[in-house]
């Protein structure tokens, strides 16, 4: 491999010579040789709009030459348009605060400046300097919560709540298709009164509706920046009024309105906003986990399961079972629920462990946090294409397990009491019976009063459609 | 034991003869003899909330006579008023629906109703039925869900909040009262550039503020009643308009505003706004443990420590070390987090398990919640007046540690430039001296620029009072 | 109330006149009104029986009188007794090292000493110090684990893994029973090939064999005791050989053998002993939660269910519902197991944030210790004599699934290939036919053939029993 | 993109031309475009094992033929030597069963091995088939749990254990290098009685001798296989003496111990191995969490912290701060743990939910396994090299905080009692002087016997080097 030489306030190191990263990031990754996963690329996006908008906020104050800003702003687009994905080979498990990779940054965005502007990487001196030009007005302390909130509020906006959302509209169009549909209910496991295949998958649209509410009650906290609290959150070496137009650059060039941080102590030292976050995305994973298993239960068989829906067949389900069809996206969506619980953990050992003036769990907290939004917005996509769009009502079985059940008796309590209809119940089960046997058999009512007293299509309440 | 016995449609069992519970009570005391976790007393009084204003609204609605919700609702106010408290043994431990403490009110509700109204519990019938009249158009499933709401709603706003508000406000007027005291930062926990004693208790000021905003974003949530969805949700066997009417009278009883769930299928089968509350009181444990982590790390020493505050000193702390003070409150409430983080997950768990129409970990997920709603309320009632009334600054060390800090250093990058700097601070860390002494070694400012530029008083930016 | 007053090294304090507490105690119960959670009974007993063996040991190694020892040890034998239940008030959250539990019971075996040989409790020099007398050679640093490690082993080797075992052995027992009871089996929730009843509780027999074996391989670590350790481990103002002796003195007198722990530093400043013990419990938890949910979906219906097993009817079901029983056994349990899950991760909290020479989060490591170990026990103990005892094959339903399986086709693979079989399978499952109709009607085998390849009691393997 | 058209029981698929996967490998790539996360290699690895053992397995025992053994063996090889890597695109979110991870290994040595035998994949007809000859006497349900096994195994033999070992040897030998430097104690993070900084290390050292004992004792559980199971457990399909045979042949080509497992039916629908295994890393994680945390503290300074040991400085902490070095080591080291303590929860939770004859949670459960192996490992390696090595004590500071250090009074309660040594301390700590001068001017000793009783070399206990 090529190399060059670079240095930087620990002495000199061999970087590849093709690659425009610095000493520290080379430090970096010799120092830290641990795992496998890097560093979310979502946030290295919002580290170009983030150093594009503090240049341009510094040049508009006076403290950097607009021209400076111009091709670091340049630069930073060539990021986002992804041309520079191999200049960030840095790992999650690296500095706490997440400096090496703001370090990453900077030297690459520096060292393709001084490029762009005619220079060569082997020149001693470069006409942008890292620390100085591009990292100006700026600590990684300040830099890499902004970029952790950048990251996660497009992740949870542009991703995660249009998917749920999209497996939300599918599962309330399959409810409004089913609502008419009356069947079995289930408590306990057990047979229970009855309802309608709409309102039971209405109560998934509930769930999921209320999974996002709490999700966009996150994103007021998401929005609120750290930069310009620099250092510690005091500002220093910031000019007046930075913190407040950089936020406007950010909101400008990310496209959504984001504000500074009312506290930089807090938005340095802490990270409940992304604890915040992910408490809401573990929300929908338990609703998710709930849902997901109903609609495997549901369509569990073929013949010796509940069997009262169908789902679509999409590959063989066996190496072994000829024929066999599995509930697969289920499978997948509930192993992602799991998944996310998991990481609701991490993301809270790493919160609750900052001290003093610094959270120093900010990679790991991150890498979770998009994990688990990509995870939740992925899964649900999967699981509205392949699965949700073909749930179709079994009606034959549907049909033989309303008319079976014992539960119907539960319509004759206001005409009889409790008690008497918990005998019915139990003879019928006891013998085998139907409960219009039953019944008729303890001299409780007449054939025309089962008739009319027990009727599952007038069990189920008023349907809204 | 004076026993007598009780029917229900199991048959024949004895009970207590002194006690007001009846057959199903007393077969859940007998089949789950686990632990020893009661049924919250919240839960209880939630419950007799709930039972007064179904009898009520029955009684409107016609469906009950008002003499007997008369005398329901008298009971009801007695077990308000504790004087019921011993008839309520059965432990958390029990059906995952809660039917049998559900069972439990109605039957001493029944019972005791009947010996006001002049009966004795020997009577073969009863002028109250537990689940004809006392459970009149309710199921377990719509009421213990409905009382887990009121139970964690009331713990939340009259507890919880307004006791983390307290600590939130001592917290704040300390800030104010300390916002000139300059001291050093540190980062890393390491030396790091000035900041005020009173900008870093803001910082746990935004924490908490954070924190109950998101705990009041679960309020609405929590707000919905299941009540009227009877047994799976479709409100079988409840006449019409009395889901909302239930709704006003429990309002009205519990002195909250509170309304009918819009989806009574995701109040019966999910818990999701258990899980979403929980979030919220874990996101508070998660920053409190932060807060109380760095208070006892300020107050550690008293000699080898930081100690640049002073705590208040409760009890002796060691029973081999004489004289020694611990930061005892700050341990407490570091328990108190680890116990909430920990509840959330099971609550989690418990709240992902539902099938179907019904959740059954009714009990395990409103314990939790009301053991975390609790302690974090008694914690920071107990650390606000035990410890953070009393934070001094130790101002002598304070001012020792900053005079000696390397990290002033920082203040010369806009005049010198980082790498400069870094020199200066590396020769000095080395040297054992001070910044000055290096800067003017290395020739890089003079005594007089020294004096202009490394200000501490200047590096904590503008400050809010 | 009647009080007296007490002094310790902070000043006098006024205590109830008929407690034996003195002074710590009260001001823990002052300063620290958190939750109502109270130190668990089993850490009191621990403490008793290590006070008595200090006691003992410090007499034989000539460090303190043999009378006081003999009154100390009588007074911990009426703790063992159950006479002074009502002298430990204090709650987990208190100091983090249970310094003040550990003052709690010096205070009463003093004073209650004091009393038995005559003394009165206003005198204001006792004739036995809580400080230099009962807690001569020990520190509440080395003794508060050691209570907790006591109190830990106890319960899982007289509760938790004996009432284990007792469940183990009755599934055992039933799967022995059901050995050849041939029913399908299910994979994905769907129909597969088929086993035997027995094999399939077989399954769960080995889940708990090996989560006991997980269980015992984590008491080595819980029989090391901190005791000798002192205030930081070096062992600090105690007689030489005194560690090795009050273990073997503890080892009498609890019943169980306890050894000196090696490395008394890690005792002081680390549970990780309490993290194993719980990670081990956790996994119990998981494998209890597996097959509680099993049984209940294999006893859910009883008409529109899996209904393959019947369980016993313990209790009505339902408060509406009339006749409906429900697998409440199995909803403890998965409860219960919620609850373990829960708290182990507020267990790993704990013990992840010691700091240098202790860790401070003991009381709430025990707290969750002990209930877990205690829950699981209990649950297990419950759902063996209310549920798994009583477990039948429904063997109507059992032979009708089995019939009616598709699965049967996995017999052919070795005759006609994978691809051919999966035809079968599909072709039935279309249409709606037996296998045998299908594959004839594809020419794929004759009937003959279908007699001799397809035979559910060939495809179950061999049997142990 | 060129394509050919691969088959199975679905129906034909386009796959692209240059791959040696087929129709279901396709299918899955289609159906879950979830996530990023493939598959670990690890897992394929380990497939690669079993495949060979089970191929050379059945031809031993006469079901396959020996020259399709061999090529199958071939093609093995070829996976183990890393020459297929891009033939292994599926993510860890498909199939719970992770049956397509099966067929796309079954499908790459089926088209791979008829390539080697001079066949072309567009050939109709294989030479070798994927179901019938590679996965012979085989199904995913057991192959995937064996390969899990086999790949857990593996990493925490070969990867864990000796990197925590090779820490702990590191550890080990500052503990012996320092054992004779006295310094502070500090409990509660309060000054406490003197110990040696190797008694301190040693702490450390038993820590993770306890871990790696925990970590040891879960590989008898993973030491077993699945693999002779087939579908459900019952060994279906698979010739007599085939499970223990296959056993044999993966221990000779893993280089490990294997044992069949002596009940299928738990190895298949329960994954407590992998529960039991990750327990056990979380232990490690909380321990390793400890540690750095120390670590991290007693380096903290340069000036104003505790500043008792200096650790390697190996890159440049800040981008704003010159000069500032971070404990940034301690920083990864403790972000995962934080993972390991997450993944913990995610693998609880796919353990816990298994249903019948299969639990569908095992890849999410083996990748956070792996995940969690990996990075122990590797955060010990990086700690090790480049922190732990280089511990040194600062002895000055050490000097000077044990010179002032308060409770070098706990020496003098042998002497004085308990009382009278806080008032020594209570006195010098109120008017900032030493001890010897406190308990002067209370008449309480002589300059003398302070000289003779307070020796903070003789607090320390007996040293073992």
């Amino acid at each position: 491999m090529q190399v060059r030489v670079e240095k930087d306030t620990m002495g000199p190191i061999e970087v590849p010579a093709d690659k425009y990263w610095g000493a520290q990031t080379q430090r970096s990754k010799e120092n830290f040789t641990i795992g496998g996963q890097q560093m979310p690329k979502e946030v290295i996006e919002a580290f170009a709009i983030l150093k594009k908008s503090a240049a341009q906020a510094n040049a508009q104050l006076g403290v950097l030459a607009q021209d400076k800003a111009d091709i670091i702003s340049q630069v930073c687009d060539e990021i986002l348009e992804g041309k520079l994905a191999d200049e960030f080979p840095l790992v999650v498990w690296q500095t706490g605060s997440g400096t090496q990779s703001n370090m990453n940054v900077n030297e690459v965005v520096a060292n393709r400046a001084h490029v762009l502007l005619g220079g060569n990487l082997l020149d001693e001196k470069k006409k942008i300097h890292p620390n100085d030009d591009v990292n100006k007005s700026q600590s990684s302390n300040d830099t890499f919560p902004t970029a952790m909130h950048i990251a996660a509020y497009k992740k949870v906006v542009e991703h995660t709540l249009p998917l749920v959302q999209k497996l939300r509209d599918t599962l309330n169009s399959k409810a409004e298709q089913f609502m008419d549909v009356v069947k079995i209910g289930r408590t306990h496991l057990m047979d229970a009164t009855p309802l309608t295949l709409g309102q039971e998958l209405s109560g998934y649209v509930a769930q999921l509706d209320y999974g996002m509410k709490a999700l966009r009650n996150t994103l007021p906290h998401l929005s609120t920046l750290a930069l310009g609290g620099s250092a510690v959150g005091t500002g220093l070496n910031t000019p007046a009024g930075y913190d407040v137009l950089v936020a406007e650059k950010i909101s400008k060039y990310a496209g959504h309105e984001f504000i500074t941080a009312p506290n930089k102590f807090e938005a340095l030292a802490a990270h409940d906003a992304i604890v915040e976050t992910s408490g809401a995305l573990k929300q929908l994973a338990v609703a998710l986990m709930k849902i997901a298993n109903d609609i495997r239960l549901l369509a569990s068989g073929p013949r010796s399961g509940i069997a009262e829906i169908l789902i679509p067949e999409n590959e063989p389900g066996s190496s072994i079972m000829p024929g066999k069809v599995n509930p697969t996206q289920a499978e997948a969506m509930t192993m992602v629920c799991a998944q996310v619980i998991g990481n609701d953990v991490a993301i809270s050992v790493g919160g609750m462990n900052g001290h003093f003036e610094l959270n120093v769990f900010k990679p790991v907290m991150i890498y979770n946090l998009l994990m688990s939004a990509q995870l939740i917005g992925d899964a649900c996509d999967s699981f509205d294409k392949h699965c949700a769009v073909g749930i179709e009502p079994n009606t034959e079985r549907i049909k033989h397990n309303l008319e079976n059940s014992l539960m119907l008796v539960t319509a004759l309590n206001p005409h009889i009491g409790y008690d008497n209809a918990a005998k019915i119940a139990k003879k019928a089960h006891k013998e085998g019976t139907t409960l219009r046997q039953a019944a008729i058999d303890l001299g409780l009512l007449t054939n025309e009063q089962f008739d009319e007293w027990v009727r599952p299509e007038d069990m189920i309440g008023s349907l809204k459609k």
